[in-house]
């Protein structure tokens, strides 16, 4: 296998089917993520207080959900906007997994906080913005830490792929990418949700492929069908929004599920996961 | 109601949901589109002969379908392409229809042949190349024939239901919108396929909504997750294109399912129908 | 040569530079585009009055022009939208051309319309919306009269080319292409014009490159610098739109200059020719 | 002045026209940018050897150039490419700026390099893919050096203006935005050089605006006519890529000028220069 395309372009090698016919399957304390079924992943966008993070994870909890996300270093477009409470909110997720049976999935934003952040997180999320990051991606490709790699909005499937053959080059197999929306021309959604990504993964690459309908389209009402739209299409996780009380979240409240909603999602998820292995 | 939003910009009235909250439900020759069940309409992308035509029919009409695509008229990027057979497909598309209990949607491409084609067509597909073709939609929108039209690679939701509403503004409210994908950056895909157009629609219009994965993104095996997709995020209408020996199709052979992936597709397609309905 | 790339995708045979080294040289009344200088097209987006285009004429005459843009049928997005004043606008453009020295150029939307106009433009023009309105490509290509083929906001380099060739191919050889936006995501511009599309013309085709930045960006203020950087990237004609008072246009006065505005921008057009001709 | 639009959107302060009405201007060893006249960059994509780099500036230097660019640490999308000869290569820029009197623009990747890039570079640059790493930009506004900040490829223009407010905030104000290609459908040219986001920046605020059209277009002979269109749209500097051998260039060469276009493009900037300043 080469690392250049015919034409010459470079490519990736490890992360191709070729490399690895059968699906890497990545384990998260003994939760199977590229297994088969489609795993659930909820929690806030930002960790905001020691309540809103537990009634949240009693909720993903009840409703059956393994996976926990909520973010304690939230890179934003403005230097004003709410950072993520750092420090104090990685103790408050450490604390919440203790207390319920729930993996952590949270955001890892620089190679200085990636120490601290190992300690709580059981999956290591990359960020969109974080995606051609290399330092970051060699620092924790060093690592063997489940990692959850975002796509870039303006980033190339082929770069995606790309940017996991960093980390497998340096040993890290653990790695479940994840479509989250591109830029497009489109403005009555917040980016385009790239629903296709989710076959063209698994036909060219062995990795699981987990799909980000919160951020994809930025709107609640259009998330539960959108997450439905993934689990048909294949993806081996959907990771959504919820939150205790959408309307004053400090963070991307507009495409937060309140908590009604959540259940039935991950009701209908269920179900639509049950039909499927018939 | 307004024609223009509050910044000015010019919108739509008669395609929104104020203007008419229950769903409109278009009725082409007794089978309903935008009732609640997924309508699968397939076939080949354009008419070549009449066994590729009967042959295919056959089999959609075998595997329970009620509507049969197949273009006679076909526009194409270069003048040099195949540019359908024209009256001699309408012909047999007015065969076929008459040997199967089967409706055709067919494309109409200007004002010109469409007396001729609306002879034979029970829905007049309008392309993606012609969604701003305002002389040909206003000569359809006189018209009380059902009409699937199709949004442009490079246009908006917004635009889409814009030109709905000049058909609308005419009188003609049997109107399919469709989605079947837009220009982005991502070159792996032929297009990509917005399968969010699909809840927007619905919340936005009392239209119906269709999709076309097979347009979307351009390549057979990716086309049933995303006609899955499709349904389960709540398209009222799959189009999708099959063709006896896919290798040799005169149009789009790339995109075509082959006759044993289709009558997978059409059970998988049933199967997560008869769910939904549970 | 060959109608299809080395891929097998289709391409224009007669567009390309292999099958015409020199440049193509469109004679509108005597006056050439595509020799050398750089050619100013300037008017009003649409014609409303006889007063509004007389005046604006007389202005663009005084200025040096030569010739006059303005339509009289407009394709708008909504059909609630001022659409021109059609055969009337003809005769207004048919007065205004007696009257002073200016070659018309207005759109032609249709086949069935396409002899009325005819009679009046000197180029006619096919808008963005059309570029893949094959029927009135073939139309066009049937006359021996000069044509500005506008590229479409979601249409490729190639692509455009393919629709120039469709009037060449049936013997029309006075196509002026001509960019003006290509949708993008970014939303601070209506469209994003595509400089890049004037030297990638030059060099693929023969055919002369003019640049519509009025409609590529969408703002009057930013209209002049685009201007310079479409002649200094090589334009063979720039085209504005200029109205007597912008703020009540009826169809797209926001991007609109008032007379002094465009007074200062052809005397800066003027300069950085000259100099380039030195 | 207020951090969030009147829709609640986050935006920019102190980078805004409202902030400091008058340009900003960026003093590089005694070498102003922002000050009216156009500034030309140029050098190698990466440094390669002292043989490639000093030639390269001996040839900069020649004519009449004052700033040299060239990467030492250089972030790529595959793994597998050319790196970069890091800090062997900031001892070849220090040297090269020690013989000729030339500023260095060289890009850092990350807070751990900062150190070390910042005791060669005047000027450090922050490419594309690090256009919202928040941590790095946060470092680089706590100190005073001059920073050239590249749009990112799937970044908006407001996108772009709050990264550099994340180095204002901070008491940086030395910072020169670049525009180098947005993602967009078209593929001839590798990226869609946005020129109109030079007078849209120039509107919006104070500080100055550079270009970079050869990363921007991708194709050697596409650059001179983008470079010229630059500085006709009003741009502060404008960044090329030359190399003396771009057949054998380590990264990039296909965009890379040999010495005879680059002399030639230097000698037309020049002239374009000199009479826009008449």
């Amino acid at each position: 296998m080469d690392a250049v395309t015919p034409n010459g372009s470079p490519t990736y090698v490890l992360a191709s089917r070729a490399a690895r016919p059968a699906p890497t399957i990545v384990n998260v304390r003994g939760e199977a993520i590229g297994a088969g079924a489609c795993v659930l992943i909820a929690g806030p966008c930002a960790v905001e207080s020691r309540d809103q993070l537990f009634r949240t994870a009693q909720l993903v909890s009840r409703c059956g959900g393994r996976f926990l996300r909520g973010g304690a270093f939230k890179p934003r477009s403005s230097p004003y906007s709410f950072q993520g409470l750092k420090e104090e909110g990685l103790k408050l997720l450490d604390a919440v997994r203790r207390e319920f049976d729930l993996r952590i999935v949270t955001e890892v934003r620089d190679v200085e906080t990636l120490p601290a952040v190992a300690e709580v997180a059981d999956v290591l999320q990359v960020g969109a913005r974080n995606m051609q990051n290399y330092p970051l991606l060699e620092a924790i490709g060093d690592m063997r830490r489940p990692v959850l790699l975002k796509r870039g909005a303006g980033a190339t499937i082929t770069e995606l792929l790309m940017s996991a053959e960093y980390m497998l080059a340096r040993g890290n197999e653990q790695i479940i990418l994840c479509e989250r929306g591109i830029r497009t021309f489109e403005t009555l959604t917040r980016h385009t949700f790239d629903v296709s990504a989710i076959p063209m993964i698994r036909h060219l690459s062995h990795l699981p492929i987990a799909a980000d309908p919160s951020h994809g389209v930025g709107i609640d009402w259009a998330v539960p069908p959108l997450a439905k739209a993934a689990v048909a299409a294949g993806a081996d996780a959907v990771m959504v929004e919820v939150h205790p009380d959408p309307a004053n979240a400090l963070s991307d409240g507009q495409q937060a599920l309140d908590f009604e909603a959540f259940e039935r999602l991950a009701r209908e998820l269920r179900q639509l996961q049950t039909r499927s292995a018939e």
